[in-house]
């Protein structure tokens, strides 16, 4: 027997449509040029609107893949809403990526039309080239004219301008229709596309909007300053319509002076980045003695968050870190960690240490932590295994992937490791392909490297494992030592001590400059290259 | 193209298996007895599934009804968990309504089993005789034995022990499958029956505890006042374990010393019930200076607050009122009036009066006030339309109903008469079959009743249209005098006058005892036959 309520679908068309007609005049503020400009969720839809009709005009069809190469600002969002509610699909570019990668996955994506950021023209210049399929290229900041392969290519204005008046078709289509495309960095391998549907994205909205995870209200102003092309801003360009707040958008500048501003002449109430832009924010906020008046919490995720950034922010200026732990395949919010609402006495008991660590999953996610024969480990803080989740916000297959990416029961392996402790809050101890198996246990790369990275005249730490006769893998320290710096691997070897077990401690230190890949993080596969050919 | 996500459907049993699984510990506490009775989401999970088996045991299957005539208790928690979970339909009996109603209710249901509170003996016996189809009866806080009729009953401990161990399947069934059944009590005509389904109080409760509306976190406790029968709890029994609380069940204790208590002694942070509920704990605690300590917000809904309960709670005790206005229909809430979060210059605007109002609209429902031809009124807080809603979670059609009662654009026609203003606030004026239409215009019958009830020494009023020659229909005013209170209708005019237009004032004065429908609503059907009648 079936239920008798409405047949309404999960289309994302429907909350900017919502946040038009409940909060329209609701600011959205671009900040991405000198002089910021504001518009409301009225106008916003109209553009959004205009954009789809532009889409149309240019033979784009539902499925078709739009790429951006853009920052946070109200083109992008444009973009963004314009494409996804006509049916086709939203596929972010990281400007960040090398730019060989950006091209190839342009490509592998087929994307169809490109809208890219002005001051990106050279990137632009190489997709081009790399993606054949790509017909209508448009650029933001920028008139048109010709690129150097003398292909044409449109203004923003003048594409907007091409589509007529009148609103276009909405939604009407199955909320499992894909929505947006992202493509992971991935260190090792060719990138992986994950392909959003409406349905993902509205449940993930709906689920990382909640009180135990971003809790935006009306009332509230977000910034976003993680960037819509890092795994969809984490879902806030669609959390802040839905809620009816007002959002600031960055744009490229993402400087500590910059967001200080953004955040005290705008009234931003809720902020979100990685931890390194977070430290810009704080350094900067430190040092010129000011405070973020309005700002009440910042979402910290993208990597662990450090105890400096959350005594600086919490202790020193009251601002609340919630700490997010996903990925981009979980669309991409996964667990939570953050200041308990009671005085209840388990999360009293879990103290301080518990920010530090990714947290609880947010509902309605499923996590297990197996090991390597799919068996569920003790949730005893203490034993690792694999972290793998279900959901219906994570990912079953990749774009154009020739096989699913979950096991028998539906979940997906993180590749990460993790251990759980008795009340379920998660602990991630390393990457699996970055953990050392020595003597049939697991040693924690990542718990030395962030041991190894705090002691005096470390700027950067890695561990890689190395072949050992007797134990299978034993642990090599890399040490990038900061400028004029002098290291004695004696010195790093009595800074560890007593910190790790005993049979943790590095076989061998080395010195010399860590390569970082696309995204900032450590690049282990050169590294270990590297490393190898030296012997 | 279709996204690439996972398949996880939004089933009910997924809520409580998610609080078993990351909050085991968490209590539940039943107080419908003397001495509270504490279990936790872990053992509610396990009762829930031994639930089920019983039920398989006993011959159910998906898609069977199985009524429940419970207070808010443990027991009601495991049946409706463990009827849904197994994909058949909790169908909750409201015990307040007349026993004839309930019967007839039962039996065009076709319940298939009756789980009921032991001292509801009366009401069991004529359900029983009223709906064939029941054929196992299960009594809580009863022993076995046999009915009047000769029907045997059991207890409910002895049909959870006929359920075995081990774990039943639960879900696995499409998320469009009917969950719980629930009669609106309508005082026109037959009661109708809304069919929920997993997916449409899944995004409910998903849409309802988002921070604009409920909000609730972990480390809250939750007291549902509001019964179970009452349009599901308004979802409270779903949020909780989504989010991880503390539930308190109150029973059948709802008087204000009882309530206070249940507040005080279990920390309770949010609590939710109608007015005249809400009222009498107000009045116990003003009567006691007592002050509900941890108690932060306070739900009021199923009628509209007075300002007396708004300062009362806020101004008086430090308690936020959170308006809520639903329907049954609406699985229930619609729209919700609350504080503004911050010095947002729209809400402050709005003022104090805004609070009275039902507000806005909760994501994701759309809401329309259209005239009699369909057409949307202006916004202008003045004309006033028929209010209709469309969403995920708005009924359809009615169980066993012949024909759809969506319009050909998919909206609901609440029955209901209001007006919004331009930020989107809706204030419902009256309901559609009690308004008065004069000389082609509206009275609203319950403004006159709101103003005429606060005037000295009435204890109600009550306000219906009279025929008229010239005008069509004319308002009459019923006035139920307080005790030795002894009224003119010259004082009550004057008691009006200025405060309504003109044409508005009543015709005609009455003065006499109204009538009251089961749920404690003024019976205008009753009303109308008796001053008919009189002449």
């Amino acid at each position: 027997m079936l239920g008798l309520m409405q047949d309404w679908r999960l289309t994302l068309d429907k909350i900017l449509s919502y946040a038009a007609r409940e909060h329209p005049d609701t600011a959205v503020i671009d900040r991405s040029v000198t002089q910021s400009q504001v518009c409301d969720y009225r106008s916003l839809e109209r553009e959004a609107r205009r954009f789809t009709k532009a889409l149309l005009r240019h033979n784009v069809v539902a499925g078709d893949r739009v790429a951006t190469l853009l920052w946070n600002d109200t083109a992008h969002l444009a973009a963004w809403y314009g494409t996804m509610g006509m049916g086709a699909v939203l596929h972010t570019l990281n400007p960040r990526l090398h730019v060989d990668q950006i091209g190839w996955i342009a490509n592998h994506a087929k994307d169809r039309m490109l809208v890219a950021d002005a001051r990106f023209l050279d990137i632009v210049e190489v997709i081009v080239a790399a993606a054949p399929g790509i017909e209508t290229i448009v650029l933001v900041g920028g008139g048109a004219g010709l690129l150097k392969c003398g292909r044409p290519a449109i203004s923003f204005d003048a594409f907007l301008a091409s589509g007529d008046e009148g609103a276009p078709q909405w939604g009407e289509f199955s909320e499992e229709s894909a929505a947006g495309l992202c493509y992971t960095s991935g260190t090792t391998g060719d990138p992986k596309g994950v392909l959003y549907s409406h349905r993902s994205n509205f449940l993930h909205a709906f689920a990382a909007n909640q009180p135990n995870a971003f809790g935006i209200r009306e009332g509230e102003t977000v910034l976003p300053i993680v960037p819509m092309f890092h795994a969809n801003a984490w879902g806030l360009t669609f959390m802040a319509p839905m809620a009816g707040a007002s959002l600031v958008l960055p744009g490229s500048r993402l400087d500590g002076p910059s967001l200080a501003g953004a955040i005290n002449e705008q009234g931003v109430t809720i902020a979100a980045g990685v931890p390194t832009v977070c430290m810009g924010l704080l350094d900067h906020l430190r040092a010129t003695g000011s405070r973020p008046e309005c700002l009440k919490r910042l979402i910290i995720g993208g990597a662990a968050v450090t105890p400096d950034l959350v005594e600086g922010f919490e202790r020193d200026l009251g601002v609340e870190v919630i700490h997010a732990w996903g990925m981009t395949e979980l669309s991409p919010v996964g667990c939570i960690s953050k200041k308990p609402v009671n005085e209840n006495r388990r999360l009293v008991d879990l103290g301080r240490a518990a920010r530090l660590r990714q947290g609880s999953p947010i509902f309605p996610l499923e996590t297990r932590i197996q090991d390597e024969t799919g068996a569920p480990v003790p949730h005893d803080d203490r034993t690792p295994g694999h972290l793998a989740v279900k959901g219906p916000f994570v990912t079953k297959t990749y774009f154009a992937g020739t096989s699913e990416v979950i096991d028998a029961e539906g979940f997906f392996d993180t590749g990460d490791i993790a251990v759980r402790d008795q009340h379920g809050s998660i602990r991630i101890v390393d990457r699996a392909k970055d953990i050392i198996k020595s003597g049939g246990e697991w040693i924690s790369a990542l718990e030395i490297e962030t041991l190894a990275s705090a002691l005096p005249g470390v700027a950067a730490a890695a561990v890689i494992g190395v072949p050992d006769v007797k134990w299978g893998e034993r642990p090599m320290l890399v040490v990038e030592p900061k400028a004029d710096a002098i290291l004695e691997a004696e010195a790093i070897l009595a800074g560890l001590d007593g910190q790790i077990p005993k049979w943790w401690m590095p076989e061998r230190i080395e010195f010399r400059t860590i390569p970082l890949g696309a995204t900032g993080k450590i690049d282990k596969k050169t590294l270990r290259t590297m490393m190898a050919a030296e012997g």
